[in-house]
């Protein structure tokens, strides 16, 4: 059996803070140890958290006391989940990450760092390794993981099967997007009634950017096109749903391509995750549904289980011989972010990252 | 100056016939003299009116009396709008047809018909000769004519440019859509709330299927691919928006294609409407934004002048080299429907078709 | 330890039905046993419901067939849960009482029979005690109990505290509630974007005469004014949230009142379920929040445990001296609908009525 | 003939802004000459607005240059309309009104300053002369008036015809409000997708004292209960809808009241505007709904000539002897704003205040 594993979560009472606690709760082996917040210091966590999920705050988690973002104060933490904002992450990351905390980030600030993994369990287990480089290179005890951007898992992880089986030449993404993946307050409200919210080329480019990133680091069962000669495009937007990003793929190959190939390894599609039961991953990365009026964000968003950790991929359809589409739905905060982040620290862990 | 004619809105009280309502009050030669109803038959219309559009209901017709759909009472009646549902259109339509009433319909019953025009005036107005042969084989002194989807206009009206300018083989449409496209009731609330609506395999393929018969007829200044090489394909939704189709698409092609070259085309795109100075003719069919974050469903539906008229194109963008991304916004009950049938109306007129 | 009842419920596949199977199929002692339908008899009850709630269609409960409601198909059924809609419920719920089933109705058909209870098992338990006139009187072996409208749960239940004890001459409540209370498809979603929905004078009438009835069977402290004299009034509305009907009340009293001590009434309110210590019972139906921004209906509509089953109350203030405000909060398919049935059936059940 | 006055708007980019734009591009002798903006000086007024209206950007405006708020540009300006932000208005508006210019602030910084009058024209036009008090008292040769809360508005304007007339005792309102009532970027979306937002003790305190000072100002044909007899409160909260205040109100009487004695007195109301025929006054300032599901916000905000102007009232309910109920519809940014800022100008021109 596992040592328990005490955590730290920054932005405890954040959209995806509050994930890792209500996840946390019901874990095996890691607990809620440390709530770190901002604004509410001091006060009992279920009085100030906007609890923006399923259910309530749990009671063993009601009354323990926010607390600030202090390593002195964090002795006994074994592990640091942080989905802080861009821009205040990266210095607190890396201050952690020194004084010889496993640091699991949400945030963007260390992404592109070359010696920090950019990290989808199923897809690229074995960038793990950069953290041995990283603790090398920095001298560092501790080390930073990063999960990606919630947006670029909804294409990447459905992509990756493609790209590392079949001869992709493009994949071309139209999201519609929730708004907990801005945060809160995150989008104006008459940004969203009667409204949709295109997000813009910055938006758009970072998307792109991390879905490139993961799919160079797929281990692939086909050597062509390379992935320089892949053209790859995203056209990002958010509307007035809670939680779930929902994407529409359209990809071209080099030759003649069989959707029901690419279902079939959509659904077999399984990684260390599922072969080492790692108590978080999902049976099945990636569910099929055949309606074709599905995935649907409110029915789809919580799939697998744990719920919300697998990715519903639909409406998958022959465009023409060498080109296909389909729809990805992902739970944002969820497999997005917090699951996400607590399935790679299950993965470090298996592979001994996370030993004292 | 022209003589006036009197037109009969059938399913006036519809969200599309308030439409016709509203334009044709302020119309100079089309005026709305007989508004059929169903349910709401010998009541003032602007008692049994849901007016889901702006402003209020015109001051001379809120007294207007809703009247049954009944040709024998029509006899001064010049002109039949018909925006009725799906499959009870068809057999009224040819009714009126049969009588001798001029039929402008926006409905899909007659839609694939290869004697009736589906016809944008911008883009195929010399279909509308396809009346006389359908006169003649039909025997009829009336006729039918039809507008395209709304849905489906988004898509070929800046498609249309592309395809007669360039060599297109692929366009690749997601939409989001609007509630008024599917009338009152329509969607269920609960489809909509925190939720995304897909529409299915039967709206994507009429989608299709219309977008393909509207590049069919359009005069091309390049002759290759054939359509029939042209891959063409929609993936369709709805969601909490109440006017405004906005559709995303990725169009592929043959060769090394510049997309300024293709912004170009678009902006300065015009058609016989402009050229004959039709009154409901916006002066450009397409209005080009070059801000990233718009057009946007709130603020850019009501484009052109008459508003709702002019399609708003942007994040016109690069893919690759053979590859182009752009969005496109049309108002679905303006452009898409009353507006599309007054300016066909128009369009008609000049060509002779309307004379007594 | 209790026998286990095997429960059908009809409508299983309505907004009501899935919280009926969702809390059923984590009761100790009742069971979901049969599940029936209308469109989808013959079908995996997973594949064919739209689960409308939180989580996932229960493993064990996803393969069970939707059947036919059909009493020669229910040998083994003890209990019938029945939240089919207006009219069709009605001679179902007879067929089924007479064939001596104990039916649990969330319908209105039979809520104003004298001899059928209008049950509240924390409000008015010793009404339990009609289904013996019933019984003989129309001599069935089953029986009907009903459950009140959620609209009219929602005010009854805190008033039914203020009424026993304190001297109330009026109450005058407004409304603003979620569309799940009316059912899918229900309201239409052209009703609720950018709108409020007024449900108009029969809903208004039909929650003021359902409060009346409830309050004519509390077991008061106070014994003036008499019900006849007091004023009870509604203004009903919909709008766009999924869940939660949330309540603003005025009250007015005989005499000086002082807020604290409805508030604190409120706060120490229990019932026969909670002195029972029913399995459905929260610890406290009432939950006051101090937060003058809350109840919230996102945030609070799952409130205590079972999640749903506390109406939460707020924003409580002295508005003059012989007047109060207070808002409440009300699960409208939870306890106003399927989480009350529970709760009634257990009631029974501990009163012998489910006794074979 | 009037002469023309030259307007300055300041925060003409904002919700309220944008009304005056629209409206004064209209008006025939009141014309937006100024432009004062903050984040887009220097910049086409049409490029930067955010045009959360009807329509588009007036063509005369759209390429106006958005100015600074700096008096000493505003030579030729005849008239300041304010709805700048709380905090930031007061400061501004002395130093305009101290410079010589009228000044008709939407804003709350001096709406509880005794020389300044709290004006509906409809209302309290006598108020008018505290601008004489004002500036001698100040001395000032220009002045502030001000135009009170929306919200405090949309009760304010019945119940003064009620309070007036009738011998109310007092009157309890709930209110739904719109998104624009709180500018942009205003209301955080996630407070309001499937959620209500309680506006809290603050905003409830600050609607009720607002309607009690503009009560208070009335002219009577009763005399009794006093003012402070009277028992007014507020239960404030905020939905998702653009514009549109929506509000529900009980009232009681000292005696039997007839509500259709109220009715007639609200559809006879009429003020000075009316009687002045200002060219921004309705021509009825309450229109009265019979319709039990009127007003709608959809629907009717727009209602009266100029659109906007007219508050809708509707489902009046004699609720006991004593006692009525009724709800009213108010365009905030229109009635509740600009559009009771340009009447407040013309009243005042009407009185010689605006005479140079």
């Amino acid at each position: 059996m596992r040592r328990t594993l005490k955590a730290a979560i920054l932005g405890a009472t954040g959209l995806v803070g509050i994930e890792y606690v209500r996840m946390l709760t019901e874990h095996p082996y890691i607990k809620p140890a440390y709530l770190a917040g901002k604004g509410s210091v001091g006060k009992p966590y279920g009085e100030v958290v906007r609890w923006q999920t399923v259910g309530q705050v749990p009671k063993e988690i009601r009354d323990m006391e926010v607390k600030p973002t202090d390593p002195k104060l964090m002795d006994d933490v074994d592990i640091i989940f942080s989905p802080l904002p861009q821009g205040a992450a990266g210095p607190v990351e890396e201050q952690f990450a020194k004084l010889g905390f496993p640091v699991i980030s949400n945030s963007p600030d260390h992404r592109f760092d070359p010696d920090v993994p950019l990290l989808i369990p199923e897809v690229n287990p074995h960038t793990a390794s950069l953290i041995d480089e990283q603790r090398k290179k920095r001298d560092w005890k501790g080390f930073i993981v990063t999960t990606p951007l919630c947006t670029a898992q909804g294409a990447a992880i459905p992509l990756s099967v493609i790209f590392s089986n079949f001869k992709m030449t493009g994949a071309y993404v139209t999201t519609i997007q929730s708004l907990s993946g801005a945060g809160y307050p995150g989008i104006p409200s008459l940004d969203v009634v009667d409204n949709i919210l295109p997000l813009g080329d910055g938006y758009d480019k970072k998307t792109i950017r991390e879905v490139t990133r993961i799919l160079s680091e797929v281990k692939r069962n086909v050597d062509e096109p390379k992935l320089q000669d892949v053209s790859l495009d995203a056209t990002t937007h958010r509307i007035a749903t809670v939680h779930g990003h929902y994407e529409v793929a359209y990809v071209t190959f080099k030759e003649d391509t069989d959707v029901n190939k690419i279902k079939e390894a959509m659904t077999n599609f399984r990684g260390e995750p599922q072969d080492l039961k790692l108590p978080t991953a999902p049976e099945k990365p990636i569910l099929i549904t055949e309606e074709d009026n599905r995935p649907q964000v409110y029915f789809d968003r919580w799939s697998g289980d744990p719920p919300g950790m697998s990715i519903v991929v639909g409406r998958l359809k022959q465009v023409n011989q060498k080109g296909i589409r389909f729809v990805s739905l992902i739970h944002n905060t969820i497999r997005g972010a917090a699951g996400g982040g607590i399935l790679t620290a299950e993965l470090l862990t298996e592979k001994g990252y996370l030993e004292k």
